[in-house]
């Protein structure tokens, strides 16, 4: 392994450990982290307790150049963050000229008034550094000594990515040598199991890969993403390497399988295909219930391409909105080819789009038939090319058949427009 | 603090660490060990690295009395759990009957069929136990030494949950002694930043709601969660503690801002008031785009009351399909109270519910002016009472603002249905 800068993380939240809330923050963190070529080493979530905080510092900070926290920076009294790392580092809190003026900033921005002295935001421990908080009220901290550097950040995900943005490459990041630097290949295959790729499909897969660096493996909902993490001294070297693996995926059996190359999402994924082609599309969905267009408006710009979704969760907003008729609803039921056709063809033509995706299944846990199980399916696409419908049975609980029944749908959008472009 | 039953939690997912997905299992875990009142004492997330798990299951085995892991189970050569905790305890890994029996099984299940001896899922370090898993391929895995246990579950949130669910009581929380119990009283508030509530509108509070167990205080898109966790023998003594904290709250000037007190979701508390009043309704979606019918839909047994959303994400949409005049949308914009009253007042009539509730704002990045920036938004609703609109300025990136301007929507309907209760 190449030797180069670790990071640590400490996640100080009783909130995240007791199952209320769910982390985001690491994600956060190591995203930002990848385009400096630094690594998270390990990730420890605590409870907002001094000592628990002081043992997972004293760990991470023996493995790693420096350390990041989330959480625990505001003013209510189970915020021990600022006093943790004081004790930790034998520093009293003193009054701090800089972190009033940071704080005094702060509020000012929201239109209110700072408390000043009195409040605890003016105090930090000797040798702390306070940090501008450009999306919130709660200054980040910095300190550092000998070889090690610790950086605190709110644990509010919006503030997080705030402080990190901010701060993060100017006080630690620039020190690193950049002599060494990763790259993650990411192949994104669909409809073969994760053992089958390597145990069946290529048996010698695993091996060439694994001669260029790391091979990871990761399961998702449409088939299974292969990574390979290479590294090298440049730009150059890495291009190399990833020109070698391309040749191997595209001579492997694996091949037809693979439907991208590169970490973009499938939203992500739909909307450039969409602009390239200038496709305008929508959705009509039903067991999905907004999931689809949720996924596609996440993306900044996705209005060029995505016109709108008709949820037609109740049979009569499927009849009254997108014109399917009765007959078909009692005779096949809502969940059945003959629907979703007639969904996609409504959605087109009202949401006045070139291609049209319907989506109606059973997500469960109710509402399951010997013959229409829960998971079960029926996705429907209209466009210049036709009109057509296929089902499915998926596994899985509510939340992921949801997603899994969308992720059919935006694929079905992907392969309809590579039929478009290919007229 | 009473002494009691301590889990540790250890992800072992170079996945989850470099930021290519998000852990949720934890919260997976944490919610299920707190029906049985025992709490995750500390979280580790390291590589798929066996010198990582080692160092990370020491440590966490001296602090707790069970560990329980993620990841690591599958059958390629990056899943290392097994191998790993063989090392550990110092076992040879064996054939096992036992572990070939629970994979053919699951196997079949799919109708596939087991490779057998050859296969690596019917090998296991000695003393190691296999576990069914009814959702998946990968076995889990059982260990127990001495006083302490481990239980290994697969990294995919849906098997992580089947091993849990199907597991964790039986092998290790039947063990514990269930002398002393806890109780989360969450008490919701809304509008008034985290530090008002307790420096300003009730400076007592805290030390008041602290004579009874852990306080903690959670902001979040809406206003602020505080938490009480209170500790007893037996179900007596936390609903007598549960009561004196409820008349404390009843008494405070903070009681105007609490909306509900409780863990459910705003989601389940529409659907829940909605079925009480027996009343239906949906949306008309600008710039959440689909996500406040995700989260509705997200709960079981929605379709009862939600009958669905017109996602009119272009402006040709908002005009053909909900009726917003063209005159509006020209003289006021998309994003105006006046475009916002007429997509309620048309998702009404169109979708045929009780209440629509409207949403047009701009999440941004791009399209703010100076007079309406990125986080302005326009919130509409459509009733028997009437049709009304109000406009607001919020803050965020696109996700945060996406997600609380959902938050006004289901907020907005929340109101909207008191007042039909009150009629």
């Amino acid at each position: 392994m190449i030797p180069r800068m670790n990071a640590g993380f400490l996640i100080i939240a009783s909130e995240v450990l007791n199952g209320k809330i769910s982390d985001v923050n690491n994600q956060t963190l190591a995203r930002f982290l990848r385009t400096y070529s630094v690594d998270i080493q390990k990730t420890v979530i605590v409870k907002d307790e001094v000592h628990a905080i002081h043992k997972a510092l004293r760990d991470l900070l023996e493995e790693c150049d420096f350390v990041v926290t989330s959480g625990g920076l505001g003013p209510t009294k189970d915020d021990l963050t600022k006093e943790a790392l004081g004790s930790f580092f034998g520093k009293v809190t003193l009054y701090s000229e800089s972190a009033m003026e940071v704080a005094e900033k702060n509020y000012q921005k929201f239109g209110r008034i700072f408390a000043g002295k009195e409040h605890g935001y003016s105090y930090l421990p000797e040798g702390f550094v306070a940090l501008n908080n450009s999306t919130g009220f709660a200054p980040g901290l910095f300190y550092e000594e000998k070889d090690k550097s610790i950086l605190c950040g709110p644990g509010v995900p919006r503030e997080f990515r705030g402080i990190i943005e901010e701060h993060l490459e100017r006080l630690v990041l620039s020190k690193r040598s950049s002599e060494n630097q990763f790259r993650l290949i990411n192949i994104r295959t669909k409809r073969i199991p994760e053992e089958k790729i390597f145990g069946e499909v290529d048996k010698n897969l695993w091996a060439l890969l694994e001669a260029f660096g790391e091979v990871s493996s990761l399961p998702n909902y449409l088939g299974v993403d292969v990574g390979v993490k290479i590294f090298g001294k440049n730009k150059e070297e890495l291009d190399r390497k990833e020109k070698e693996i391309l040749s191997i995926i595209d001579k492997s059996p694996l091949k037809p399988s693979v439907w991208h190359i590169g970490l973009e999402s499938i939203e992500e994924i739909v909307l450039s295909n969409a602009g390239k082609l200038g496709i305008t599309f929508g959705f009509a969905e039903s067991a999905t219930g907004g999931l689809c267009a949720h996924r596609i408006t996440s993306i900044s710009g996705s209005s060029e391409s995505f016109m709108g979704s008709i949820v037609s969760y109740d049979n009569s907003v499927k009849a009254s909105v997108l014109g399917v008729s009765r007959a078909t609803l009692e005779t096949h039921s809502a969940v059945s080819v003959e629907t979703a056709k007639e969904m996609a063809q409504g959605a087109r033509e009202r949401l006045k789009v070139d291609i049209a995706v319907s989506v109606s299944g059973i997500a469960g846990p109710q509402g399951g038939t010997p013959e229409k199980p829960v998971g079960f399916v029926c996705v429907g696409v209209s466009s210049k090319l036709g009109t057509q419908a296929f089902e499915s049975k998926l596994f899985g609980d509510r939340e992921q058949l949801k997603f899994r029944f969308s992720q059919q749908v935006l694929m079905t959008l992907i392969e309809t427009m590579e039929k478009f472009a290919g007229i």
